[in-house]
């Protein structure tokens, strides 16, 4: 595939006029594109410009709204509860990020529990969302069933993305973590290119772990992380998620013809108000150079979670962002 | 082996009794006798009796003081820091989930960060103490290095086990998970038994994934749970503890002539606090039940956290605690 690299601000401004004969206001088809244009900045295309057709699509068919506004349906302290409206789920985790920073700017530590939303599209955003305005930030989100449980035959768990985002201003943390060992879109690349996955991805017709990308895509039984463990978690975090929203769970999301209305967590800490006076940037910085002063087995030295995401992002930010030819004429052709 | 059973209250008394010769006083000694003796009753021995020993060693050495009472170092709404003053593990967790289960109940949420403590033994413990007071219950602890990181060949990230419970008065889930696939003390039966693991465990000499029980000992090449993603967790949760606690990271624990003074974070829940007026149990149930519906491999049907616990701890309460025999007659020589 020959490399194609717009700039920045072209992709953005692309998105944002295709947003607009979307039914998006001026405003929301500026933070949705820019979402958009972000997620691909730093590398994350599968959740940037390649998913943005699916997106449209949605929209088309009625499950994502554009006009929508979350709306508080109780507040206890530092824990608000917020109805999504089915609005764009990526517009409805950076409002409820932004309540939940706010939250914890006010008292030291903030949570939000979100309904009736949509897929977030790239989670890692929502981190750097928290990290760039000196929060630890958490957020997890449920899915559609898309994970067997540790035995089944057929998907009954989501793979759960999880974020954890520690601030620092050179060297932030960003864990962007999807409970399946591998994404299904990643899966289909490896089956595209005629090549096994280097590590154990799902289960076979048997139940045997295997590496075989076609058998794992035809009943879409991938591999939760740590077998059991992976499995294990995704059902709490589901639990935690839609009691706390009072949303919908993994198992009532299933029953949808299309995975809407899902449900999100959203967790933040605020050192400075939580009396540790000065960011403790040196201890962020000896954990990290004790992590990267590993010996290794091959070449290159350890990296943590986001290490890299900033690397690609400046290195986009001069060359342009690199598109998909085909997606980019896709999304070129919208009116 | 064979299979010895000795009456709840027989445990308990004689680990009371050792522990009042340690330097407990009388509420402590039931305290601790009581988590360890109630570890061993839900069928977790490896962190109940069976750790007891090592938890005495740890004492005699002065790592762990019995005496110590955590102190609060900080207060901030539903936010509380403490020092556990390296007084024993399971009772300052105890302690900090009992603090967290309170500032819940008052607010709706609760949040704990404790440093200057030490080994929780088991983390389910907390769980199950959250659910029992109608809790969502989540807490981490950090630990020693005791996994490599991803691409590393040494030791540098914790298991940092966490545990996530939520409440439900017949069918409580609670996750105890720590982020190696095995722990060492199992690898170390299987060896023992000559045998393979069911499912990789660990890495080689060249940092290739194993299941070789002795190979992994060797250098204690254990697998992150999820490969680059379990390692990538860990360190985001050692930050977040060592950092919210004002505690001790893995990297400062590993440089230490043991593991003592480590750090843990809590977080509690409290459903009816935070406007959900009927405990939702129905829900929990549905979710459950879509779970356990699912087609299976094999013979059994799938299983939830927490699930299996509670029949193994009616079996324990009518037929008493099985104990292995070597453990007990170690126990039982004390003085």
């Amino acid at each position: 595939m020959a490399e194609v690299r717009i700039p920045f601000d072209d992709v953005l401004d692309k998105l944002h006029n295709v947003l607009l004969n979307y039914g998006f206001s001026e405003d929301k088809a500026r933070l949705a594109a820019s979402l958009f244009t972000k997620a691909s900045l730093d590398g994350v295309a599968s959740h940037g410009l390649n998913r943005f057709p699916d997106f449209l699509r949605m929209i088309s068919k009625g499950y994502v709204k554009p006009d929508a506004e979350p709306v508080q349906t109780g507040k206890f302290g530092s824990f608000e509860r917020w109805d999504g409206k089915l609005g764009p789920g990526n517009l409805n985790a950076y409002f409820c990020m932004n309540r939940t920073i706010d939250l914890a700017h006010e008292n030291g530590l903030g949570c939000v529990a979100l309904r009736n939303t949509n897929h977030w599209m790239r989670g890692g955003n929502y981190g750097w969302q928290a990290v760039e305005k000196n929060c630890i930030g958490i957020c997890v989100t449920n899915t559609k069933p898309n994970l067997p449980a540790w035995g089944g035959s057929e998907v009954k768990l989501g793979n759960n993305p999880l974020v954890i985002a520690i601030p620092h201003q050179q060297k932030p943390v960003v864990l962007d973590l999807a409970l399946s060992q591998y994404a299904y879109g990643k899966i289909a690349i490896y089956l595209k290119a005629g090549k096994q996955l280097p590590y154990d991805g799902g289960f076979d017709h048997e139940g045997n772990i295997t590496k075989e990308p076609a058998t794992i895509l035809e009943k879409e039984m991938g591999l939760p992380i740590g077998l059991w463990k992976g499995a294990g978690l995704s059902l709490v975090l589901d639990l935690l998620i839609s009691l706390l929203s009072e949303g919908d769970a993994t198992a009532e999301i299933g029953q949808k013809e299309e995975e809407y209305g899902i449900s999100q967590f959203f967790l933040c800490f605020h050192l400075p108000k939580l009396g540790i006076e000065e960011f403790p940037k040196d201890k962020v910085e000896a954990i990290l150079e004790d992590l990267k002063s590993s010996e290794v087995f091959g070449e290159e030295k350890v990296r943590y979670p986001g290490e890299n995401t900033l690397k690609v992002r400046r290195e986009n930010e001069k060359r342009g962002i690199p598109v998909d030819p085909d997606i980019w004429e896709e999304i070129s052709d919208i009116s």
